[in-house]
């Protein structure tokens, strides 16, 4: 898998690019439909793309802007992608905040889909 | 794999408890010994356990602790962890600083290994 670096990179261009361009909730699209999970800055998941959407659409931000600093991707013994981000975000008029972000990416009928991904803003002590 | 969240759990604690305690290198017989990956705050990994222990060793501090603020834990279409970990550490006698760290566990042999691994600082803006 030599090119699992550009296929992460276009991946991440590609979900924060539909996220932030809105309605975020068409992300979901980009899950394994009935077991892509997805925590969201807490440590219960949402389970499927219906779940998925469902929680994106319950968020209260009307817009948000996603910065990348660091990406961080491996190929996985099961072929696999496994991608961490670090970065800041923006959401409506609220000062920029840090998260980190994990998405496990799997091939499955000729698409790279989620089939794990974590959200969680960075809290500053 | 109703116990995922007990064995994440664990696995953390044996892992933060045995780098703390130092040698810090030990923790890289939690590895799969030839294919284990780390990224130390780098985009660039050390693959198998012998690269991860050299990596470890070349590190410049002499002590750390670790604090975990957050942990979410999910169970993987191939029957492995994902581990996501967000958090504080202490170095020597430098400020703290904030991090976050993935893993992802494989059993193999009877044991839960770790075949990815992603650590990363958290810069602040």
């Amino acid at each position: 898998m030599a090119d699992y670096k550009a296929i992460g990179k276009a991946f991440l261009d590609f979900y924060y690019g539909r996220f932030d361009a809105g309605p975020r909730e068409n992300v979901a699209s980009l899950y394994e439909p009935v077991n892509g999970m997805m925590n969201f800055n807490s440590p219960d998941f949402a389970k499927g793309a219906q779940e998925i959407a469902e929680k994106l659409r319950s968020l209260t931000f009307q817009t948000i802007a996603h910065t990348i600093s660091t990406m961080d991707i491996q190929p996985t013994y099961d072929n696999c992608i496994l991608i961490i981000v670090t970065g800041a975000l923006k959401a409506d008029n609220d000062p920029p905040m840090q998260f980190t972000e994990t998405f496990l990416l799997r091939f499955i009928n000729n698409s790279w889909l989620i089939i794990n991904n974590v959200f969680r803003l960075i809290l500053h002590g």
